[in-house]
């Protein structure tokens, strides 16, 4: 697209009429603003002095102490605050992870399809990216091995892989727990790390508690990332790493350089919020709010959609994918979207080796039911369309 | 020093007896609690929706737009919202500088001494720092001007020029107007850029305001940066960036690999801060705290140090730069100090040739008056008995 193109598109994305599937956004009646102002009043009152400080690199150790018990909670074992490191979201945790582990040249292993954050920051590394496919019970563990012994043979041996196990973005899936298995198992026999990025793992519609991958880590080869920005919100930039000490060492010393040390002020705010009980009677509140979203948008594809789509039913988090039929090229479909006035993210954004072209990520958190059924309708018109020229 | 000794000093350190001039720590009696109490109300009750939720990278449009304005005060020509971004604390700023100038074996400018932060961020990028020694006027323009063309003979073209030419960190020194407009002319000469790292220019004691660099610039040749740190709370971690246009883009680019965006809470905080009309009484009483505790500083150097010793009386700022007599090396002496429970930073960590031996920066804004009267007599008899071995 030439650039005048782009900057027309961008000017349509912003019209307010448009309905966005294609934000990652939490929905906004999600954020506990009532709650916030209790807390946020109570820290500077309370603890203004150093809440307004510098704090340590590592993170507000308190913080870092009670994600820890809640990591324990999780199934992972002798987790203390010393494995835990705060971080400016998981954005600069997944900047950490390229920083740290990929030289130009590197070679890591990602999901196709995979989080466009991570595969952004890598990219940065000068890295390459090597893609293994992902289905409805997560990355396919078979290929996964081919990939890395294939690699092997050319004498590279990848860094990590980068996994989102929990109802992954984009695909919406879960990766299975005997993938989760043969995962760490895979990562042993071939000496690599996992980095495993669990932003949603927490918004479980329909399926019962699966353990992190990290929870099955007895041998220190899991890098575990969560974020506040789905169970709390975005606007604090707070997440955080799970890691050996000697891995956190490492982090400690990268991080330094990039900031010095995350927002302390809000650090101190996710501290009170933790800890004061409301976290979990808040991430309820979120299932309930998500859980109806997510049947609307599935209930609209059925309605709107023509046959011969795909997509499977997210059984939590914020993402549904969708693959459409031969012929559909959702990048340039995009066009023809916006100006039915409804957004959505084309599958290639997600793919490492150029794939992804006939489907597209629909994110149901951040648009109300209604918007929801428009915007679906609107879509559905707008693939119609799209496979009669096909046709 | 052996690591079992590290952690012995850092535990001396910790000790709440020690009376440290070694941060670089705003007073905490310098945070507007106050003020933030009622901000931070109003921001979650008109605005909690968009300050909890992503932001976009560059920056909160209307804080962007405000600092423009000030920008434009301060004697800046031409800056609007777009030349400016906001950064997580000024270190990701000197990260994204490294980040898009320096590939690894390139070489950039340095003052000697520098600020250690702004020097761990470009060492990450396996760059070469070349320093340029630093006078009571600032930078030397005459051997700056001779290295670059000992560098340029050698086929070295440097990257940029880094340098915090208003009370300096680590020495105070604020650079002469004189030497502001020769460094434009050399940058311009050299096809260099000038990264002006300018966090304590509004901490202004006894001398009239100077102009930034940035302000002198008609050629798109300086990235200026400041900091929401020493003039709000470092606790957000929040600062800014203005460059070109050109510059902006690259950096925007950047940013989102980095962390998205900066805390869209924080930012609003900011905002309402500068828009309030509270920032510049604010500013004032921070220097009506700051410039007793630089006295305090002087008069208990030259009452408790012996003689022999080098200190500039800082004009502004947080910092007072003490070089003493021969004999003496800082890195050593700071064992003696800390016994005495008294603490600094030596010179050398603000060196890249490995030089300031015999150098070591005070903090004063942290420390209280009395601290500060008593910090120094514990550091003067300590300098005195060093002084009594060497002699």
């Amino acid at each position: 697209m030439r650039k005048s193109e782009i900057r027309e598109l961008l000017k349509v994305a912003q019209d307010p009429e448009v309905i966005s599937f294609a934000g990652g956004l939490p929905s906004p009646k999600s954020f506990p603003i009532e709650d916030l102002q209790g807390i946020v009043h109570s820290v500077l009152q309370n603890h203004g002095k150093d809440a307004l400080q510098y704090g340590s690199t590592e993170g507000l150790p308190t913080l870092r102490e009670v994600i820890a018990e809640r990591a324990m909670k999780d199934g992972m074992k002798n987790i203390t605050k010393d494995n835990v490191i705060i971080t400016s979201g998981s954005q600069q945790a997944l900047d950490i992870v390229g920083k740290l582990f990929l030289n130009p040249g590197d070679t890591a292993i990602v999901g196709l399809p995979s989080y466009l954050g991570g595969i952004n920051a890598f990219r940065t590394y000068e890295s390459n990216l090597i893609g293994v496919p992902v289905d409805k019970d997560g990355m396919d563990m078979d290929l996964l091995e081919e990939k890395i012994k294939e690699l092997e043979k050319n004498d590279i041996q990848p860094k990590f892989i980068y996994t989102i196990p929990t109802f992954q973005n984009p695909a919406g899936v879960v990766l299975s727990e005997s993938r989760r298995k043969k995962m760490i198992d895979i990562a042993l026999e071939h000496d690599l790390l996992i980095i495993e990025d669990d932003p949603y793992g927490k918004l479980r519609f329909d399926i019962s508690a699966m353990k992190p991958i990290k929870a099955l880590d007895d041998e220190n080869c899991v890098v575990y990332l969560s974020t506040f920005s789905k169970i709390l919100a975005p606007g604090l930039r707070l997440a955080w790493m799970i890691a050996s000490d000697d891995v956190m060492r490492k982090v400690a010393v990268c991080k330094q350089a990039l900031d010095l040390c995350s927002s302390t002020f809000g650090q101190f705010i996710a501290n009170e919020f933790m800890r004061s009980g409301s976290m979990d009677l808040h991430i309820m509140r979120i299932v309930e709010m998500y859980k109806p979203k997510r049947d609307t948008m599935m209930k609209s594809m059925e309605a709107y959609f023509p046959d011969g789509y795909e997509c499977n039913r997210p059984k939590g988090g914020m993402f549904a994918w969708v693959t459409l039929p031969e012929g559909i090229d959702t990048e340039i479909m995009f066009l023809d979207a916006i100006k039915q006035k409804v957004a959505y993210v084309h599958g290639k954004a997600f793919h490492v080796d150029g794939g992804g072209g006939r489907s597209m990520r629909l994110n149901f958190s951040y648009p109300t039911n209604e918007q929801i059924e428009e915007g679906m309708k609107r879509l559905g018109s707008v693939i119609e369309k799209k496979l009669n020229v096909v046709c």
